[in-house]
Protein backbone atom coordinates (compact mmCIF):
# COMPACT_ATOMS: atom_id res chain seq x y z
CA UNK A 1 0.00 0.00 0.00
CA UNK A 2 1.40 3.13 -0.80
CA UNK A 3 0.76 6.43 1.25
CA UNK A 4 1.35 10.14 0.41
CA UNK A 5 1.28 12.25 3.57
CA UNK A 6 0.56 16.33 2.92
CA UNK A 7 2.06 19.27 5.19
CA UNK A 8 -0.88 22.05 3.59
CA UNK A 9 1.16 25.64 3.35
CA UNK A 10 0.31 28.68 1.00
CA UNK A 11 4.09 28.97 0.45
CA UNK A 12 5.70 25.73 1.03
CA UNK A 13 3.14 22.38 0.87
CA UNK A 14 5.32 19.54 1.54
CA UNK A 15 4.72 16.10 0.84
CA UNK A 16 6.29 12.81 1.05
CA UNK A 17 5.30 8.99 -0.56
CA UNK A 18 5.84 5.58 1.69
CA UNK A 19 5.58 1.83 1.20
CA UNK A 20 3.55 0.07 3.61
CA UNK A 21 4.53 -3.74 3.60
CA UNK A 22 2.74 -5.37 6.90
CA UNK A 23 4.68 -3.31 9.85
CA UNK A 24 7.52 -2.83 7.07
CA UNK A 25 7.78 0.88 5.97
CA UNK A 26 9.70 1.57 2.87
CA UNK A 27 10.57 5.98 1.37
CA UNK A 28 9.70 6.38 -2.34
CA UNK A 29 10.15 9.84 -2.75
CA UNK A 30 9.49 13.29 -0.48
CA UNK A 31 9.38 17.19 -1.60
CA UNK A 32 8.13 20.54 -2.16
CA UNK A 33 5.49 22.24 -3.94
CA UNK A 34 6.14 25.74 -3.61
CA UNK A 35 3.78 28.94 -4.63
CA UNK A 36 5.91 32.43 -5.45
CA UNK A 37 4.75 34.93 -2.70
CA UNK A 38 4.50 38.00 -4.81
CA UNK A 39 1.99 36.32 -6.99
CA UNK A 40 -1.71 36.59 -7.22
CA UNK A 41 -3.77 34.62 -4.83
CA UNK A 42 -5.83 32.81 -7.36
CA UNK A 43 -2.79 31.77 -9.28
CA UNK A 44 -0.35 30.81 -5.98
CA UNK A 45 -3.66 28.24 -5.42
CA UNK A 46 -3.69 27.26 -8.85
CA UNK A 47 0.12 26.97 -8.89
CA UNK A 48 -0.33 24.27 -5.98
CA UNK A 49 -3.08 22.57 -7.46
CA UNK A 50 -0.71 21.47 -10.97
CA UNK A 51 2.47 20.96 -8.39
CA UNK A 52 0.25 18.24 -6.70
CA UNK A 53 -1.84 17.10 -8.86
CA UNK A 54 1.73 16.05 -11.02
CA UNK A 55 2.92 14.35 -7.35
CA UNK A 56 -0.55 12.32 -7.52
CA UNK A 57 -0.05 11.24 -10.99
CA UNK A 58 3.35 10.25 -10.59
CA UNK A 59 3.34 8.44 -7.61
CA UNK A 60 -0.58 7.13 -7.93
CA UNK A 61 -0.54 6.56 -3.93
CA UNK A 62 -3.50 4.66 -2.52
CA UNK A 63 -4.21 6.48 0.43
CA UNK A 64 -3.80 10.03 1.03
CA UNK A 65 -3.24 11.72 5.10
CA UNK A 66 -2.87 15.37 5.75
CA UNK A 67 -1.80 17.40 9.11
CA UNK A 68 -5.30 18.84 10.94
CA UNK A 69 -4.40 22.21 10.64
CA UNK A 70 -3.69 23.81 14.36
CA UNK A 71 -5.23 27.03 14.57
CA UNK A 72 -2.89 30.33 14.19
CA UNK A 73 -3.06 32.54 16.66
CA UNK A 74 -2.96 35.11 13.95
CA UNK A 75 -6.19 35.03 12.48
CA UNK A 76 -4.59 36.03 8.91
CA UNK A 77 -2.26 33.53 9.30
CA UNK A 78 -5.38 30.39 9.76
CA UNK A 79 -6.97 31.98 6.51
CA UNK A 80 -3.54 31.76 4.18
CA UNK A 81 -3.22 28.44 5.28
CA UNK A 82 -6.89 27.33 5.13
CA UNK A 83 -6.97 28.27 1.55
CA UNK A 84 -3.90 25.91 1.01
CA UNK A 85 -5.27 23.42 2.70
CA UNK A 86 -8.59 23.55 0.67
CA UNK A 87 -6.60 22.72 -2.50
CA UNK A 88 -4.59 20.07 -0.46
CA UNK A 89 -7.66 18.53 0.20
CA UNK A 90 -9.55 18.77 -3.15
CA UNK A 91 -6.65 17.19 -5.12
CA UNK A 92 -6.72 13.60 -3.49
CA UNK A 93 -10.84 13.61 -3.65
CA UNK A 94 -10.14 14.30 -7.46
CA UNK A 95 -8.26 11.03 -7.75
CA UNK A 96 -11.09 9.10 -5.63
CA UNK A 97 -9.01 8.96 -2.68
CA UNK A 98 -10.29 9.66 0.56
CA UNK A 99 -8.04 11.75 3.11
CA UNK A 100 -6.95 10.78 6.93
CA UNK A 101 -6.74 13.46 8.87
CA UNK A 102 -3.94 14.12 11.83
CA UNK A 103 -3.07 16.11 14.60
CA UNK A 104 0.11 17.70 14.82
CA UNK A 105 0.88 15.86 18.43
CA UNK A 106 -0.62 12.82 17.27
CA UNK A 107 2.11 12.62 14.49
CA UNK A 108 4.58 14.25 17.20
CA UNK A 109 3.47 11.25 19.27
CA UNK A 110 3.25 8.74 16.70
CA UNK A 111 6.67 9.23 15.21
CA UNK A 112 8.67 10.43 17.79
CA UNK A 113 6.99 9.16 20.99
CA UNK A 114 6.19 11.99 22.53
CA UNK A 115 3.36 14.69 21.77
CA UNK A 116 5.68 17.91 21.74
CA UNK A 117 9.27 17.35 19.57
CA UNK A 118 11.15 19.74 18.01
CA UNK A 119 11.61 20.11 14.09
CA UNK A 120 15.52 18.39 13.92
CA UNK A 121 13.90 15.09 16.89
CA UNK A 122 10.88 15.10 13.65
CA UNK A 123 13.50 14.58 10.85
CA UNK A 124 15.99 12.40 12.85
CA UNK A 125 13.04 9.71 13.69
CA UNK A 126 11.40 10.06 9.97
CA UNK A 127 14.81 9.19 8.88
CA UNK A 128 15.32 6.22 11.47
CA UNK A 129 12.01 4.54 10.06
CA UNK A 130 12.98 5.56 6.69
CA UNK A 131 16.56 4.44 5.99
CA UNK A 132 17.68 5.92 2.67
CA UNK A 133 15.44 8.63 2.81
CA UNK A 134 17.14 11.79 1.59
CA UNK A 135 14.88 15.05 3.17
CA UNK A 136 14.79 17.59 0.64
CA UNK A 137 13.13 19.92 3.46
CA UNK A 138 11.19 20.39 6.82
CA UNK A 139 8.61 20.62 5.21
CA UNK A 140 8.83 17.71 3.33
CA UNK A 141 10.24 15.88 6.31
CA UNK A 142 6.76 16.38 8.31
CA UNK A 143 4.36 14.95 5.22
CA UNK A 144 6.97 11.37 5.69
CA UNK A 145 6.06 11.85 9.32
CA UNK A 146 1.88 12.55 8.65
CA UNK A 147 2.59 9.21 6.27
CA UNK A 148 4.01 7.27 8.78
CA UNK A 149 1.18 8.03 11.29
CA UNK A 150 -1.58 7.01 8.68
CA UNK A 151 0.40 3.76 8.47
CA UNK A 152 0.91 3.41 12.02
CA UNK A 153 -3.24 4.32 12.99
CA UNK A 154 -4.53 2.28 9.86
CA UNK A 155 -2.65 -0.73 10.73
CA UNK A 156 -3.99 -0.61 14.12
CA UNK A 157 -7.29 0.03 12.55
CA UNK A 158 -6.29 -3.29 10.89
CA UNK A 159 -5.53 -5.21 14.14
CA UNK A 160 -8.72 -4.12 16.02
CA UNK A 161 -10.88 -5.55 13.36
CA UNK A 162 -8.62 -9.22 14.17
CA UNK A 163 -8.88 -9.12 17.74
CA UNK B 1 -18.69 42.30 -20.02
CA UNK B 2 -19.81 39.43 -17.76
CA UNK B 3 -18.91 39.45 -14.14
CA UNK B 4 -19.21 36.62 -11.77
CA UNK B 5 -19.51 37.42 -8.29
CA UNK B 6 -18.44 34.53 -5.36
CA UNK B 7 -19.53 34.72 -2.05
CA UNK B 8 -17.35 32.25 -0.38
CA UNK B 9 -18.74 29.47 2.20
CA UNK B 10 -18.08 26.21 2.86
CA UNK B 11 -21.72 25.08 3.39
CA UNK B 12 -22.95 27.70 1.09
CA UNK B 13 -21.26 29.35 -1.94
CA UNK B 14 -22.93 32.11 -3.20
CA UNK B 15 -22.35 32.82 -7.13
CA UNK B 16 -24.01 35.79 -9.38
CA UNK B 17 -23.52 36.23 -12.79
CA UNK B 18 -24.13 40.30 -14.29
CA UNK B 19 -23.61 41.77 -17.79
CA UNK B 20 -21.94 45.08 -18.02
CA UNK B 21 -22.15 47.81 -21.12
CA UNK B 22 -20.88 50.91 -20.04
CA UNK B 23 -22.59 51.75 -17.05
CA UNK B 24 -25.50 49.50 -17.99
CA UNK B 25 -25.79 46.57 -15.84
CA UNK B 26 -28.24 43.73 -16.19
CA UNK B 27 -28.77 40.59 -14.45
CA UNK B 28 -28.03 37.10 -15.54
CA UNK B 29 -28.31 34.35 -13.19
CA UNK B 30 -27.80 33.22 -9.61
CA UNK B 31 -27.48 30.37 -7.09
CA UNK B 32 -25.87 28.54 -4.37
CA UNK B 33 -23.59 25.74 -4.67
CA UNK B 34 -24.33 23.53 -1.25
CA UNK B 35 -21.98 20.92 0.37
CA UNK B 36 -23.42 17.99 2.71
CA UNK B 37 -22.10 19.16 6.43
CA UNK B 38 -22.53 15.24 7.42
CA UNK B 39 -19.78 14.52 4.48
CA UNK B 40 -15.79 14.10 4.80
CA UNK B 41 -14.16 17.36 4.15
CA UNK B 42 -12.20 16.50 1.09
CA UNK B 43 -15.35 15.48 -0.60
CA UNK B 44 -17.24 18.41 0.00
CA UNK B 45 -14.42 20.47 -1.71
CA UNK B 46 -14.92 18.49 -4.35
CA UNK B 47 -18.53 19.20 -4.65
CA UNK B 48 -18.12 22.53 -4.47
CA UNK B 49 -15.20 22.86 -6.90
CA UNK B 50 -17.48 20.59 -9.33
CA UNK B 51 -20.68 23.18 -8.91
CA UNK B 52 -18.71 25.63 -9.22
CA UNK B 53 -16.18 24.62 -12.02
CA UNK B 54 -19.97 24.52 -13.97
CA UNK B 55 -21.04 27.77 -12.87
CA UNK B 56 -18.58 29.10 -14.91
CA UNK B 57 -18.70 26.65 -18.14
CA UNK B 58 -22.50 27.90 -17.90
CA UNK B 59 -22.18 31.36 -17.92
CA UNK B 60 -18.47 32.07 -19.30
CA UNK B 61 -17.65 35.04 -17.03
CA UNK B 62 -15.07 37.54 -18.76
CA UNK B 63 -13.41 38.25 -14.78
CA UNK B 64 -14.50 37.02 -11.41
CA UNK B 65 -15.00 39.35 -7.40
CA UNK B 66 -14.76 37.27 -4.82
CA UNK B 67 -15.19 38.81 -1.04
CA UNK B 68 -12.16 39.17 1.14
CA UNK B 69 -13.04 37.60 3.81
CA UNK B 70 -13.13 39.25 6.83
CA UNK B 71 -11.43 36.94 9.81
CA UNK B 72 -13.41 35.47 12.11
CA UNK B 73 -13.33 35.96 15.59
CA UNK B 74 -14.02 32.15 15.81
CA UNK B 75 -10.50 30.60 14.16
CA UNK B 76 -11.84 27.21 13.30
CA UNK B 77 -14.83 28.68 11.38
CA UNK B 78 -11.89 31.05 9.43
CA UNK B 79 -10.12 28.04 8.79
CA UNK B 80 -13.13 26.47 6.87
CA UNK B 81 -14.38 29.51 5.40
CA UNK B 82 -10.33 29.42 3.90
CA UNK B 83 -10.56 26.04 2.74
CA UNK B 84 -13.87 26.39 0.75
CA UNK B 85 -12.46 29.97 0.01
CA UNK B 86 -9.39 28.30 -1.81
CA UNK B 87 -11.62 25.92 -3.69
CA UNK B 88 -13.29 29.21 -4.87
CA UNK B 89 -10.36 31.32 -5.96
CA UNK B 90 -8.82 28.27 -7.91
CA UNK B 91 -11.63 27.73 -10.29
CA UNK B 92 -11.46 30.80 -11.95
CA UNK B 93 -8.26 30.40 -12.09
CA UNK B 94 -8.25 27.28 -14.08
CA UNK B 95 -10.54 29.29 -16.41
CA UNK B 96 -7.91 31.70 -16.94
CA UNK B 97 -9.17 34.68 -14.92
CA UNK B 98 -7.85 36.70 -12.26
CA UNK B 99 -10.06 37.23 -9.36
CA UNK B 100 -11.04 40.92 -7.94
CA UNK B 101 -11.08 40.70 -4.04
CA UNK B 102 -13.77 43.26 -2.43
CA UNK B 103 -13.78 43.93 1.31
CA UNK B 104 -17.32 43.45 2.58
CA UNK B 105 -17.99 46.99 3.83
CA UNK B 106 -16.47 47.80 -0.08
CA UNK B 107 -19.40 45.74 -1.15
CA UNK B 108 -21.33 47.61 1.00
CA UNK B 109 -20.50 51.03 0.61
CA UNK B 110 -20.48 50.55 -3.13
CA UNK B 111 -23.75 48.74 -3.15
CA UNK B 112 -25.84 50.30 -0.29
CA UNK B 113 -23.92 53.30 0.30
CA UNK B 114 -22.53 52.93 3.40
CA UNK B 115 -20.68 50.31 5.10
CA UNK B 116 -22.84 48.81 7.30
CA UNK B 117 -25.57 47.40 6.01
CA UNK B 118 -28.13 44.34 6.87
CA UNK B 119 -28.95 41.28 4.38
CA UNK B 120 -32.00 43.12 3.83
CA UNK B 121 -30.83 46.24 2.81
CA UNK B 122 -28.50 44.66 0.72
CA UNK B 123 -30.65 42.52 -1.27
CA UNK B 124 -33.29 45.44 -1.57
CA UNK B 125 -30.48 47.38 -3.28
CA UNK B 126 -28.89 44.53 -5.63
CA UNK B 127 -32.86 44.21 -6.75
CA UNK B 128 -33.42 47.99 -7.21
CA UNK B 129 -29.63 47.70 -9.48
CA UNK B 130 -30.57 44.79 -11.14
CA UNK B 131 -34.31 44.62 -12.31
CA UNK B 132 -36.25 41.71 -12.91
CA UNK B 133 -33.61 39.90 -10.77
CA UNK B 134 -34.96 36.92 -8.92
CA UNK B 135 -32.61 36.18 -5.81
CA UNK B 136 -32.62 32.70 -4.82
CA UNK B 137 -31.26 33.04 -1.58
CA UNK B 138 -29.00 35.31 1.04
CA UNK B 139 -25.88 34.12 -0.51
CA UNK B 140 -26.64 34.14 -4.20
CA UNK B 141 -27.74 37.92 -3.21
CA UNK B 142 -24.36 38.28 -1.72
CA UNK B 143 -22.49 37.37 -4.75
CA UNK B 144 -24.66 39.49 -7.13
CA UNK B 145 -23.57 42.54 -5.10
CA UNK B 146 -19.93 41.68 -5.13
CA UNK B 147 -20.21 41.62 -9.05
CA UNK B 148 -21.75 44.83 -8.86
CA UNK B 149 -19.10 46.21 -6.58
CA UNK B 150 -16.56 44.89 -8.79
CA UNK B 151 -18.65 46.72 -12.05
CA UNK B 152 -18.44 49.95 -10.60
CA UNK B 153 -14.42 49.50 -9.41
CA UNK B 154 -13.48 48.82 -12.75
CA UNK B 155 -15.64 51.32 -14.26
CA UNK B 156 -13.71 54.02 -11.54
CA UNK B 157 -10.22 52.60 -12.85
CA UNK B 158 -11.24 53.48 -16.96
CA UNK B 159 -12.27 56.81 -15.74
CA UNK B 160 -8.99 57.49 -14.09
CA UNK B 161 -7.47 55.85 -16.96
CA UNK B 162 -9.00 57.86 -19.39
CA UNK B 163 -9.07 61.18 -17.15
Amino acid sequence: MRILGIDPGLRHLGWGVIDVEGSRLRHVANGTCDSDGAAELSLRLLSLHGQLTRVFETWRPDQAAIEKTFVNKDAVGTLKLGQARGVALLVPAQFGLSVGEYAPNQVKKTVVGVGHADKAQIQHMVKMQLPGAVLTGPDAADALAIAICHAHQSGMQRMKVRA
